[in-house]
């Protein structure tokens, strides 16, 4: 990821100038505003702009006059017990703003989170830069692993797989052999090539389409077409911060695609620097949390009063014992 | 809750004449389609039409051709799997429109809910009918010992209680003494009293502001501002299936105030009559369900291996140690 | 609307403490962070926070490194062309953060708005002050009027006026005999008299019902539902600035309640201190723009053409050919 | 677009299997429901269920306890009226979902409206078939002539384009030399052998990526990077009513790309069968209505009253100017 020189003096001039401000500020996080962040290949992400803070939070939650509490204390223990119960509103009063540079198909995983705002780069009317995402080697290595699983995962609904993003690294984490079924690297380097390649030729198809002043070509709108869903594209995206909590949980999750995770990761790093106090509850109570169903939590109960549980009488799905014994592997012990 | 004749026709009408249909079809909601059911002393829940079945939120999540599975144990096993991972845009495949009647402070918590359509009766062109709640005895009766859990509670804040729903109750059942507190008889016929009498003069001063033939009033937008909480308004309210999921987790809660819930409970009938296979899979799943913080979790893992683990040495507050013994109360037997 | 010394130096506090930001910042509406505006006889709003400049949604639209354009005179230029042709997404990019307060009946219009966050005072936790809003003797004077249009406009549907807010005005505008009709100096004194003498009668019975250290009372959550519609609220509301103008252009609209118009009446001096190229265009092609049905068009392109046209061989109904004079007095003249 | 046997029978027993209802029943759009309606080259529209009707919108605006009023002449004239003054909240109360088969790029705009449901078929878990949309070629030798109009357009703001949908098209349609610079007939045909080419190409290299018996692969969501953005792609949309016309204003506009247009006319036909008072309005009051800023209202009036307006004096600008010569063409003729 590397910038021209122009958008880089761009960003030095956003940068170095500043103003004095009645709102809550995050030094912390205004240490790295307008900076790229890198992000796979060539992709970024840029904090722009945000509004509130972690105390903005509890000033949101008392509908209070001044700030928040009067001590730090009492605003962790008001922002614990507010992601502890769900109480999404007052994380709704803070909000962020990025510029993001990324893959149209990761682009495509991102918009179906509709409670945000986008302003993309059109292809309808400017044209494309020739630059799209190829892999790293070594984690193309460890993709045949994967497909296996999904397909394995696909024959318990008889079909298809459903349209169901975390199926396949659930499996995939199960998968005891994945070590040895690694892709030869040899294998590894063809996909690359085939992937450079195949990315290359679209945008030649695609350059020659435009046409130039010699040759006429067909309208931008059109001549898109033919792009890979591997090309860069960009946006603003603002989010509130529950619905960035959302998001991370989600996307920040193993389940989800590597790439969009690379993403979801670097948006962790920000969110400890902006709002520390709601990173740090977020992370004990939805991402290292487990939501137990009624008959899990009968399962723990019996085992709690020292009864045998096998997974026969317990009533639980293959699926579901496999996903509770990943929280508890106490649980088989007995 | 009882209708004038006029309304009764109109509600047999529409009952009396049915079409062929290609769509999918629940009979055992169209029984009820269109009739009042009860809820609190006046308010009611029509169902006045709806779209989609168990079967069409596994058409979706397939996106088929045709219906969903072959076989309805494939049909639960799916949604089972879909609520469990949270892959909640099939159940936004379906969708269910409501007239409800309910008092006005029961009207402005819902309406939190924002992801719905609504359309209400406006009392600014029309008078609204003398109609209020007024609560049942029995249950202004179990107030008092409310009211003092949540002041406790909000000591635990420095100041007021903040915005939190599920406040009250929470501290409530954990109220050893409650039954002792339980107001007199004849206070809480005095309650019932005064809420009849202002609700009373509050309706005759709105009367007297609207003017009559005979003396000039002023308009009606503005005369319903003496009106007051209680009194009944009414809406037509649609929602997804995945909205009304929420909406339910939230509010047929023991959390929740009584008289939302009471709306709730009906609703959770509908559902199961709806659909019956999202139905189970949600008191499963969600309603019977817990969230365990990552903190909670290393507790439950200690004592699964043996080891005594107490509140203090948990890392747990008191708040989150009360609330993993409701869901466990083996843990302290230890 | 005055304030206790304790939330002023709150404000006070909040005020005087400044910091260094390179986020976009706009100093003329700095200027009045935190300060409570006016509004109605106690009620208020308070700029807490924003996103965002005019330059910020330039910026957005050309999905840029650096700042919008390089002139201002482009900035506009794009502007106007954004909200001209409806291209909303730049808009969302920024975002201001309010707290208000303002009367329940008001509330209840205002939340109608869904794409906004909510933050209420919570009256199931607290205890509502005695404070409920009584119109100004004058404007109470000119109600009568306004609720006979009412009714005239309730008979073009045969029953009932829609669930329609724009009817009331849309009538009363074209009413000549308005002024005659005003309410008597005393009838409205007596409409004060008893909008007051309830609105106290209403909160002493809560304050009863609440109990005291003496007495017992009921639960706070249930108390309320005697409050009357004029109590005064509170709540955080944040919002993106296309939404911002959406609720603008319903409500700063003659056609809106008076009550909630004056918030809007607010909150446009506020979006001029802070977008002011946007609240110029806005004026321009929302606010003072109108919308031609074909037929309209049709209308004025014979007209145009010299020809002679009546309301009569127009195509249309008597109140769009009212509305269009309204916007072309001159069509009336031929 | 043809189907396989397989899935033309499973919409056979669809359509063949109807039910007995209460609920709001639409024949003609009965008629054509789960059909397959034909689209670009491959693409489709299936019409898999629908809520609502012309009078539920009446009904849900009333409120009502029956259906709407007891006149088709009354529903018309309150559906009229509800279109021309912007209540939309009575259209939310309908609702459709769709089967949609499309090119990504075209999933790509559509997807920016955010206020509906969508399931997608999960290039992460399923194969996608080798089906790509190529352009008619007729249709792309219309193509040089829209960009170089983009080209003049970009240069209004220095540098690039904004993002804006409507820009090419309007410029296109005053493009009056447009006929002159057709593509050659040669130049259009080598334009779809590109298309289909690097297309067919990019098929061929997804599927080698994604392995085989033989030979190992990688992850289907990864080797799907190298899909063009004219695969076709499918889903489940649902929408209600409101949200439907706001699509159909924005796409079926002749300033939307002609593919999406292409989807849009399709869905034109379904809304004249499904709500006809509603499609009327609907194209009275806003397909074939117009948005007066305040100063060409202010040229309209001084034209009226006999004045001579040339643009210079008018205050608009030049590309104003020529978009209200576009609605009345009398106006140049003083």
């Amino acid at each position: 990821m590397a910038l021209d020189a122009e958008k880089e003096a761009e960003i030095e001039t956003l940068r170095a100038s500043t103003a004095t401000t009645r709102r809550a500020t995050v030094p912390a996080l205004e240490e790295l505003l307008y900076k790229p962040l890198p992000v796979l290949d060539q992709g970024f992400v840029r904090v722009i702009d945000y509004m509130g803070d972690d105390a903005a939070i509890v000033q949101a939650a008392r509908v209070s006059y001044g700030k928040g509490t009067k001590q730090v204390s009492n605003d962790r223990g008001l922002i614990n017990y507010l992601i502890r119960h769900r109480h999404t509103s007052p994380f709704e009063m803070c909000e962020i703003k990025l510029h993001v540079k990324l893959p149209i198909f990761v682009a495509r995983q991102w918009i179906r989170h509709r409670t945000a705002n986008v302003n993309e780069y059109s292809a309808r009317y400017s044209v494309l830069d020739r630059e799209f995402y190829v892999p790293d080697q070594e984690f193309v290595r460890l993709q045949k692993v994967e497909r296996k699983a999904a397909t394995q995962q696909a024959s318990l609904f008889g079909e298809a797989a459903p349209a169901a993003p975390q199926v396949t690294a659930a499996q995939s984490t199960t998968n005891k052999q994945g070590r040895e079924e690694l892709l030869e690297r040899d294998a590894a380097a063809q996909v690359l090539r085939d992937i450079n390649g195949i990315s290359n030729r679209s945008f030649t198809t695609y350059e020659k389409l435009l046409g130039d002043e010699e040759r006429p070509g067909i309208a931008r709108e059109l001549a898109r077409m033919v792009l890979p869903l591997n090309a860069y594209t960009q946006w603003y995206w603002k989010v509130d911060l529950h619905n960035l909590l959302h998001f991370l949980a989600l996307r920040a999750d193993s389940h989800a695609q590597y790439e969009i995770r690379a993403y979801a990761d670097v948006l962790m790093d920000v969110l400890q620097r902006w709002v520390p106090l709601t990173a740090a509850a977020f992370e004990e109570y939805r991402l290292g949390a487990s939501t137990l169903s009624a008959r899990a939590i009968e399962v723990l109960r019996r085992r709690l009063k020292g009864e045998a549980v096998s997974r026969q009488d317990s009533g639980l799905s293959a699926g579901e014992w496999r996903e509770l014994e990943a929280v508890f592997p106490e649980l088989g012990g007995l």
